[in-house]
């Protein structure tokens, strides 16, 4: 059950104090994912420093990783993706003065140092070259939103309890809520409301809004879900599917003439991969069995 | 009944010919509310000219009101939000070549100069530093759109009726719409139709595309809980609210890359507010009773 | 029926091997929308080198055709709008290495230049200065996504069947569905799904989602809704319809700052046209009869 | 004497504390210039609080003023252009904290206000629709870069002595010198080396990197320079002249292909002044009488 | 003697009626080099309708002739590159109304259309894959300076007479020179002096400013060092010239981080070119003959 | 003599292969300044793999390092600054297929991971919150160009050779070059021409373009100067000094109006700091003690 921590084998190579990075048993292709687990449960997965130069430590290694072709990131425990940032931890973090001496201006030294090594690795989770597939369940606050949008993604279970949280501990969120979520579903008037308020939303109302693509009912089908899914992604020629994720999230801060330019720089060479010839070779010959791709 | 003009005691200082601004009563924070009301009820709240330059004056100054921390921006009356620009008067207006001299290129400097001003005056709306929630009912067309369009959340009531309707008068809007609208909802292909058709849409269509994030069942009912949100935003520590504003209009026109760097040097220094130690000691706390920030 | 091709008779000069154009039979204003058909029916009108030729040339030249104020594209016969490339044929095209000689880099060169002329042809479908209502049914893959996303509104039959396709032959979508599917719908996490599985998406998911902003029963009614939607457009001011189809596109853009600053200068000489007069008049006049605008 | 104030009359309704206004006597074209002297000689022409507000009122209207076509700004007395913020004055200025209390955060949101309303006022010599000569003599510290940074064509005298001086007096220049200059002059090694050092550098140095376009014996001759430089460009098309400021200043800002765009959407009503016919009449017949072009 | 037009043999199917393409005679590489001559010199090479559309046919075709590795642009005539637009002629050119009916919206359609097919025409020469290296003589204003712009190198003879024109007669020039001009050199104070007063500059301070790289005694010897200039590019490997152009132009329109990750995606598949082992071979035998790269 | 390696005592913990970091002795500030001297001078400090990440290491440290305010980059040894990539070497480098395997595509996915590491690593240069002086001298060729161009400030000696070399081996410069030096000197034509011939320019060429802001008579009195410019800036407000880098350097890649934004909001915790204070006291004080500002 998914419920508790996954069972499969460790990716080897793969050890960290606070994620546990598995390789799902499989027969066929699921063997190209990587399954990322926040493994602090009694903790709600909360975040104490050290652990987001973990995640993107992590991230950045998947990226570049040739055995993985998609990557599902989910909270271990039945009770919350992650609860953000350890408040009682923060006095040790970005909420405290780093440093705590000096004026008001070398303080801002400190602190955007701070904000900006800490953005720099929940932005791994973006950068990463694989797909990247979030599954929430449970408690997903704050910092847990700011990860989730980073993810290509987000899949997440009937009983999962969303929040921008950050307002309600006198902050506007940093990490790259405030910069992406925008970006991610249809309706401003929604994003200023759970932001300005720090309310609570429902799975529902993240699926009505475009912020997770589908609702499972538990968490064990969230994750099986986007086990699933990763299954199919991985399925796919590399080629085409990191040119995909590249070319969507290039599109994003490009005009649209620059996105065309660019896009038609990244396929002059990426046409070029013999995956065409063996992914037309399936279409054509009715998909009888598996295109095998070689690795990337 | 809300849907009279407010009884609540006026702001002091705010006197306008065509807006009412009062500061609704209480126990609590919601005297940290203003609400402004366009005032012109008889002619369905439709503008004259001069009307835009209170209601950017009104903006510009409640922007940086201390005793303010959200305001509610309605129509007086029960038939209209606003019918928009007054055609009538119109001749007076935009609409008429300005000087109404010179050759085509000397018309068009008048015209280009009185645009200007009258986009400069509604965008105070959405350059207000505290949060702006507008409440939509009855007929809201042409200007309404674009004057909504810069607030940052929008309610309506369910028999609301709004228009993108320029076309109709024979032009492209030009106060905002075409500019806001498409990054506010969800579907270009809705706002093209809505707005080469000029055609009305309902309160449950604007629900649903995410122009407005709720739908009341009366007018009241919405200017009630335009109100209550407003209570509730004001609660909430000033430097996170507004800062969470800021950095949400800021990353509509940046890269994300520039967002997050404006952001962290924006709470390298918002991080130094004091709020933030009474935030977490409320949340410490239980909530047990209320946080008390100071002005900003 | 509008399942066969369109029996009204074809706009005089439009002469096409792969596309029918035709001007809908009519009493009043819809004489001034011209119909497009993608018209190789057999093939479920997929795209053989030099139809996309064709496609860019038809809308380049209706964007500036005077008789014409707003264009219908539909796709003939009761199978498909588009199955995409034909990948058949995709050995002379885009998909192989065009001219196949010189080292990699050479052959980039030749991929980019092809794919750039193919990005420019599809792209007249957006620059053309009139509405353009694109209306799919059936088979709906791949280059009729990049296809439709450069039209300004979309309708659909219940049993279209749409697809993302690239992926599964192997490449990354280069005609633009990448740029501007995310601009034009509300989620992300959607468009990234579609866009990594290939999977098919129905009409009431691309309505979900603000792809389409209908659906209707069948291909015939499909194609009489974007007729008399494209007759009900033409009876608007053209400058203000045109004004209004640019002012959009350019927002997608520009900063907010810059979108405004566009629209004064572009709205200081539109203003000036007669269309306001005559229209306003007709508001005032109760709408007994049509307004008569000047070509355009 | 232009080392003395101006002795040519004052231009009517344009009476400020600190500047002085005039309309240079002349027979032919000169009336149409703007004469803005910095009158605070004593005190090195030195900015005060208030100063910068009547300086924006005062561009902000002969932006507006159809008497003029062109605008000479210089600094009363042989001193000083202006010797930038004073100092001894800057306490109730924007280097206090204004207001003085609340927390870091608090303050931080007087200072950015103070700031950006000091950057707009000085803003308006760039947004002032008729070219804008500066005239700098003396000591030209600080502020004065700032200032003289948003003019169109700067000269200067022989002994002028430029400062990039806010890094002596511990902060970043944050009135414009750091936004516009390296976008001025040709080479970033130098600005930074002057903004990073603060030390003074020559008129033939402020000649050789571009900053300025004319160097001249001495404060007189320098004015007259300026003054028949402006009286050359009121003689031509206020259309023109205004538009090819215009068109260079949004330049800077667009990518070219957005430049483009936005030059022919400009000209498509700037060509249809009668200016045209009437300079075409003056090229042909030989430039025998001066042309007379409409007010602007 | 270059002062008469070229007598080098006509480039195969090169045909026009305004212009001379032909093939420096050689030993060596310039074969290689195409030189486009202007070539109305009874008119001081003056443009009339029709001849910007060959300018831009000439330059499109020649970015893709493999047979070409770069471009002397040079005017026909001992007396002028070119005089700019011809005047006379101007009155069925972008200066008259076109079509020259309807209201002021109406014509502003037509100029709009007119200035953007000029500007896409004239848009060729920066377009084309090639370096273009533009020799100025004589009279050069006008259009004159909106071509050279869109050129990479520009030399010029000692006589040459520059000047931006079009203000004296009565229009803001928009055919490039005012988007591009302040991208090539290095002081915007020169740009709008010259820009405002329309006034002649020399070929020395073209050099001082940066337009021109280097002024010879006269064109004669202007046009042997442009295809002196020319010669030499073509002996570099046509992958790293054309990246060059394209990564500078590129860069110049992108953020640095845009910019570097455009030019990673480029040399992604540029490095793969076989040109690399051939030009180190060259410098690693010492350059003793002459590298022979594959066309492109 | 600076001609030979600094003799000055190394800065604590950082040692490196290939990099000397040693403090220069002093009495008075200068203890605030580190050297950096690329040490491979038998192969004229050519880049070997391994150190362009020694490289970035360096100055990603020193970028944060109280110690430090200002760093001064020079070549060891009397014969180069740098020879740039070391070809001999470049097998195992970014010339070569890295992995070497794989169809063209996949070969690209490693080039572009590769080159990005290698432009990372470079660009740490520029991102290091110090400023950074540059004394290039002798042979400054490819990558010297790339790495220099991230440096604030370049000064050099007579003798040296600067060559834009990469066009010569067979591809574009990708480090930077392309990218940044058309924004750091005044004239395009000049860059081309050097960038598309490779062809080597002098210091004084080098000083007349604004490459670099001065030119000493050989390598010590470079290294000399650049050391006693460190010096100056090491006397200066960190604050000040930093932020001025930090806004430069913002400012060129947004926009006018939000680099101002950007400007101020910086500002408003800068401004806070005592230094403002300390150094207004020195102004007032006449300077006749230096002002001592506290670590950053």
């Amino acid at each position: 059950m998914a419920d508790t921590p996954s069972t499969a084998p460790p990716l080897p190579g793969y050890s960290y104090e606070h994620f546990r990075i598995t390789r799902p048993l499989d027969q066929g292709q699921q063997h190209w994912t990587a399954h990322v687990e926040i493994d602090r449960p009694r903790k709600l997965n909360a975040f104490v420093p050290g652990m987001w130069r973990e995640l993107g430590d992590v991230f950045r290694r998947l990226g570049r990783e040739a055995e993985v072709r998609a990557v599902v990131l989910s909270g271990a425990g039945p009770r919350a993706f992650s609860a953000g940032l350890d408040i009682g931890d923060a006095a040790a973090g970005p909420l405290s003065a780093p440093g705590g001496e000096g004026d008001a201006a070398r303080r801002a030294w400190a602190f955007r140092r701070e904000i900006e090594e800490f953005q720099g690795c929940v932005g791994e989770v973006e950068r990463c070259e694989k797909p990247v597939i979030c599954v929430l369940h449970g408690i997903s606050f704050g910092l847990a939103i700011d990860i989730a949008s980073c993810a290509d993604i987000r899949l997440c279970s009937r009983e999962t309890r969303f929040s921008v949280k950050e307002v309600d501990i006198g902050l506007a969120a940093d990490i790259g809520t405030l910069a992406r979520l925008p970006k991610i579903v249809g309706s401003t008037t929604w994003v200023k409301e759970v932001c300005f308020t720090g309310r609570e939303f429902s799975a529902s109302e993240a699926l009505d809004v475009g912020f997770v693509s589908r609702v499972l009912d538990d968490k064990a089908s969230a994750v099986d879900a986007g086990l699933a899914l990763a299954a199919v992604l991985a399925e796919k020629s590399p080629v085409a599917l990191q040119g995909t994720k590249e070319l969507i999230n290039r599109g994003r801060e490009l005009s649209t003439a620059e996105a065309l330019r660019y896009t038609a720089v990244w396929n002059s060479v990426a046409l070029q991969t013999e995956d065409v010839a063996v992914a037309i070779g399936r279409v054509v010959g009715k998909g009888k069995k598996k295109a095998v791709f070689e690795k990337l």
